[in-house]
């Protein structure tokens, strides 16, 4: 596979990722800050000109989320997702997904000062989704209970980067303690020496 | 499969997916009018207290795109969704999560006529989107070219509320002959049949 990506960039998400599955893997740089993105070379992979980006064989795959949840079945040595038939899925795949609809939008609320009118908005609320999000880390150590999952690395790269960042997730322990379990994981730790180091 | 859904709302999306899926399911009304989501017995099943929500067995799905992803692989006769190890698999993923990270803020950002700093969101800008849809609409029928998939259910049910309901997309040829397939399918015809008779 090769993961298209950038230093310190959402991509970081995606190496973390690929360091979990524990598959080779080749790291082609696009250098979003000098417009690497927008070569048409790029833009067939992915007419977003965004980072990140996957190319496993013939598929393609772009989005963060899209990327996580195809390696994950792609690779199911790593644990990474209950496979199809498995109960867990269902939670598994609504915070996939919950990750991009949710807590993206519940951030940039807080950073635009945005206020919503009540249940209008797809995420309901900032405080809502942070509600939630507290409520099921406070039953086990990963969004699943005591499973790690692909999950876990869209929300907790997410998460991360906005709070210890830049300071735009309400802190709670929960959240705190949760980051302190990611940053733990020598996958996660690996991928931001990756970032660092280039 | 039990749906909880309400009429005239996102869960429309979802009774599309049921009815393309072609399985037995049953209907739960939530009456979001009256509250019915902030009830306990729902906030087991979506701590969000948003329709739609699946559950299956044991599974518990909410979020529309992880719904549809949920049932797609659940139903692999339907031919909704690439299989694993299929390369049409990495588009799909894609497709489906763009839906929900990339349209729908880009909806929201024509509503509210926010201005976005160049390259800064996760969806780049409204025009960014809706030129990639544009491009990819134009290669074929459907958002994987000739196959329909559950990523069109996604993607047209968001598309034609915006676009019929509210204006909020830009007028383009592609779109409208798009809107036009989705709504010349049986199952989507019954799945609006479903909201209007409730
Ligand atoms: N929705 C995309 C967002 C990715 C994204 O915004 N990537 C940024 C870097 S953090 C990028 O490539 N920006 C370059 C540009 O917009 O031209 C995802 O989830 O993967
Ligand atoms: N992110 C959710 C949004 C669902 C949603 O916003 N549902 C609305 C109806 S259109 C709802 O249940 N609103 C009730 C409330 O917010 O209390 C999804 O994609 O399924």
């Amino acid at each position: 596979m090769k993961l298209y990506w950038c230093p310190q960039s959402r991509a970081t998400t995606a190496v973390w990722l690929m360091e979990e599955a524990g598959v080779a893997y080749e790291r082609v740089l696009i250098d979003i800050r000098t417009g690497a993105q927008a070569v048409d070379a790029y833009r067939a992979i992915n007419p977003m000109m965004k980072v990140p980006a996957l190319v496993d064989g013939e598929a393609v795959v772009a989005e963060t989320g899209a990327i996580c949840a195809y390696v994950a079945d792609r690779v199911p040595e790593a644990g990474l997702a209950p496979a199809i038939g498995d109960p867990a899925r269902g939670r598994y795949l609504q915070y996939l997904v919950f990750a991009s609809s949710c807590i993206e939008p519940a951030i940039a609320q807080i950073f635009t000062k945005m206020e919503i009118p009540s249940g209008s908005a797809g995420w309901g609320s900032a405080e809502r989704v942070f509600n939630v999000l507290e409520g099921e880390l406070q039953k086990g150590d990963w969004i699943l209970g005591d499973r790690f999952s692909a999950a876990d690395i869209v929300i907790g790269a997410g998460l991360r980067f906005a709070a210890r960042q830049f300071k735009l997730v309400p802190e709670r322990p929960a959240f705190t303690a949760y980051l302190d379990r990611c940053e733990a994981r020598p996958a996660l730790q690996r991928a931001l020496a990756i970032s660092e180091a280039n």
